[in-house]
């Protein structure tokens, strides 16, 4: 039966994509669009490249949105916390793009946001929305906190390391690159095209946000708690996430041992596969696949996996439609695509 | 029913598009991949943004092809007269995304080419395919000629005006820019990221091969054979073209009379509309469609036209389905993308 | 000996080039650098690129200069005025870069800007600064307006062919397409990374201010008043413009005399060349130099003239320090680059 | 004393940069150009962004350059060899941009090349050509094998800390990332414009031939012999590498300490800086300097060093002519940019 879907923050980059996609799902009607300042605007006006250009958003407003079944959250951080809440009193399932309900204790946030949570209750309450590892919570759950995009690389990457048992006590890195959509779509000095054209850049060394997030993650998939150094860095294109990730292995573990947790976590998993050789983004982009590059390098002990991904896809608005297809009871493959745009 | 469905020349840039298209359509089954240089090679090798990587490509030979309905040939120019005759003749409907049959007569052949048309008598048989203007001779056609890009959208701007006997005698200018996709996927010095990322360039000035189609396309639109000057250029982006034409008109047309030749034009096209502000490529890149802006210069009595499309659909694969459809008595619009990809 | 210099408005990107070819200028000595809301910063803060980060930012106020010989004012429209008139009052000549004193009349300047101008009685005595054909004008001036970037183009493309009298009563056509740092360092959501990259748009269509400014300059050199279309548009680059140019000729003229009046033009022009081919914008990048195309089209007697420069420099700041050069009674190429930058 | 200077493949980037460079240098006259498929052509047709058009380019053949004091080599590997070995017996001093000589033993030399080398004397008889740490072995040589690019960029981040005694027994890692330049000019299908824009991915995992000669360099400046890992990635741009250096310290070493070892290796270097927050490639490209950004995390006891550089200049021209400069006893600064190019 089609479920009714709404959007919130459906003027981003993010809610752009889930548009597209929801529009296009076999399953899904698209009952609604919600935004913020673009409220009252009409699609055309917002997304030009969109079809339904008449369509007319209306406020991020739980309280405009009729009777759905689900509602996608793509706001910026700390507005999703209580529209989410008002919607899940109505029945409403919610997956959250944002970060409001990634970190499972009041002190873990705090400590990344500077600030209480305003529902402290239902930290450690969201299932965390990466079906490759975290699936069986997502199943039928009524909400979801959809990953990061930098983690989502980042766990898809040395999550199979860590739950075979290979990581030892060092510290991880995760040295990453990305697309300029992933800054959002607002306008800010440093993210025009004659700043970032032609240039790349790190950002938020030893700070950013993600971090803490990777680590939490890592820590629910193995017996130990993994430290993680992460530095990401701004490319000059549109779209991708390429993660690079060092990861100390424990003594004696080999490339065989290496490609064996890669083989068992990736048997079964339809968006994500193992690659010989070193991907390209572009080989991701538009789909909400993800390829998977693990190495072992026998001079030092380490293994060094290459993961890419769409960070608008993968990275955000198709793994937020995966899990809804998970919460929802369809076809976890329903409505996203796998095939990608080159050139 | 399902129409059983060949691509030739399945390794370059529009051969890709035409997989996407054509493995997504709900009436087509892609029975086979011809390739040159890249038969024998897996599909995941040769465009790795695509699922069914095991797929492997077999040669452009219409004998190794087996029983399918229609033909897409996506070969370099003087590729396509050979296959195309014997698989009209063993039944196989054929849309020729070259330019062997694109010229009605043997002289406008020969003047372009410089060499004598293997199947002269061929020339003037093929429609020319582009439906919004041409349909009547595509449906249930056995044979199409698809347009090049360029003339794609120099006549969705230019036709409306001749059709609607507006255009007077002086020339017409077409300038067009298009992303480097056009220039296809072989390496070449002058197509290196290193050669064509921060420049743009003029290319083929006054001797491009499309101004002759444009011509002849426009001459079979109105009663009167308009001269064309056409510049293309090449600017730093993988796809979309974006032309502006100025057409001189006759004395007394005012705005109102070149709105309505477009309207007229344009009420019924399920790809083409008309906008009222600029277009960019970007909200067409990924779709079929072509967004017009029509001006009227009350200074000069110039029409001042802004056509947008993407040259690996509209201009190429897409153009190429949306005939294959009429060909073959589906849906106009039948497996064809209106959601573009931004950002 | 040396003379010291002013940039007013040095923290925007034509301010950044201003101060790296003053700072390398052998006659130059840069005394003052002054900004609007960067005033107070260092430059190391607002153009990490340059040397002498150390340097400090004054406001964009005359009489916080000191003694100078000349300023450079690269300032927004309709900022020049004021400073200009107290900076000449002072007995410090000008080199506006700015469009206050561009026009000649009260009547093209209200039309244009749509405001009174502060000091009308200034318009007209501003010599043009295109040296290529208005030195006489500029060598030893006080004040000098310093052309358009699109301007700049379009008159080096149709100047020679006007003022060889080549030029008939039929409207000239400019359409150019130009690099994103012309539209400014500001942030503003049509000029991000994400709105620009990969794609292309006209903008301004009939309506760019840079058109009375061509047909002004154009009427100077000839006996004709022409009439100019001029369609700009917008490519993801960073830097250059490439104008191609249209103008039907008077009948008779033939290939010999297109190519006579550009030889005629550009015999002595230091940063002037003709080139046989199409040029890139890149040749020029970097440089002070322009590259000019010409073809002759015997089909329809028309000219097609492409022309290529930078916009930041040979149309902006190289062309002022040009200007600066010839007011000052220095080599007119001193301090200024022909070397360019590739890839 | 004016110098007379030969470059040999003068037709690549590295090439044309060293002819930009060497043309503007106070005491540098260009006497000889040598290429190899393109000897015969004019530089206008080889690198048309530079002045001097009508310049012919002789063969890369040491017998035909004439009396010159300094050659520079910028040839592919394997080619460098024997011209250097003639020169240096005419008397020529030789800066090798290439990387013939950089490794110092015949086992190094055969295990990343796999060939023994043509005249095995040699290693260990080039100073290596990185003046901030290797200036005295410089000074007055006769040869000078300059740095691989991104060896550059990783010593000049990992040094300091090295050189200090911080570093402790564990692998050190590189991950960095460049612009496409470094590939060089020759036509390939994975550079082509519609292969690399928009994309990013790895290359050479474990398998770099660079990352014996980093280990090597750094074993020269500490007591220790550290290990590297090191992961190339090609990113969208013409120019610019950042590497991204990641260090395990030994117990107790503090961010003081680390913060003492750059400022102590870099009180007195003028293309190398140190600077506050994470540096963008831009602000060095077209420039001879190094920007250098450590942080020490607390949490793991790492150093992260961020380190930028221009790959044509820092990391092979301008290095170069940094070398040469030393070598001929000429001010190590001379001739070389320091004034980068935004936007």
């Amino acid at each position: 039966m089609t479920k009714r879907i709404a959007i919130l923050g459906a003027s981003g980059y993010a809610g752009g994509e889930l548009i597209r996609l929801v529009d296009s799902h076999p399953d899904f009607d698209l009952a609604y669009l919600g935004a913020h300042s673009k409220a009252g605007k009409t699609l055309g006006s917002v997304h030009p490249h969109l079809p339904g250009a008449d369509r007319v958003l209306g406020p991020n407003d739980p309280a405009a949105i009729g009777d759905i079944d689900l509602a996608f959250l793509a706001l910026p951080h700390g507005a999703s916390a209580e529209p989410a809440m008002t919607l899940l009193d109505n029945g409403v399932k919610v997956v959250d793009l944002g970060s409001d309900f990634r970190l499972d204790t009041t002190e873990q946030y705090e400590a990344v946001y500077g600030a209480a949570h305003p529902h402290p209750g239902q930290l450690g309450k969201w299932p965390y929305g990466l079906p490759e590892f975290f699936a069986k919570e997502i199943v039928g759950a009524d909400r979801v906190a959809a990953p990061g995009c930098y983690p989502t690389s980042a766990i898809l990457g040395l999550g199979p390391l860590h739950a075979a048992g290979l990581i030892g006590e060092d510290h991880l890195i995760v040295d990453a690159v990305s697309g300029v959509s992933g800054a959002g779509r607002g306008a800010k000095e440093g993210l025009m095209f004659g700043a970032v054209d032609e240039g790349v850049a790190a950002y938020g060394v030893l700070t950013h946000r993600h971090r803490p997030e990777m680590e939490q993650a890592l820590a629910a998939l193995g017996s130990a708690e993994p430290t993680v150094i992460f530095t990401p860095h701004l490319v000059p294109m549109q779209r991708g996430i390429l993660s690079t990730c060092y990861a100390p292995l424990k003594p004696g573990v080999d490339e065989a041992a290496v490609n064996a947790a890669f083989e068992t976590a990736y048997a079964d998993t339809p968006f994500v596969s193992i690659v010989e050789g070193p991907p390209n983004t572009r080989w991701v982009v538009g789909t909400n696949r993800a390829l998977v590059n693990p190495h072992f390098d026998p001079r030092t002990g380490c293994a060094i996996v290459v993961v890419v991904i769409d960070n608008l896809l993968k990275g955000a608005a198709g793994q937020a439609v995966q899990c809804a297809n998970l919460m929802l009871g369809i076809e976890e493959t329903a409505g996203l695509p796998t095939a990608g745009w080159m050139p």
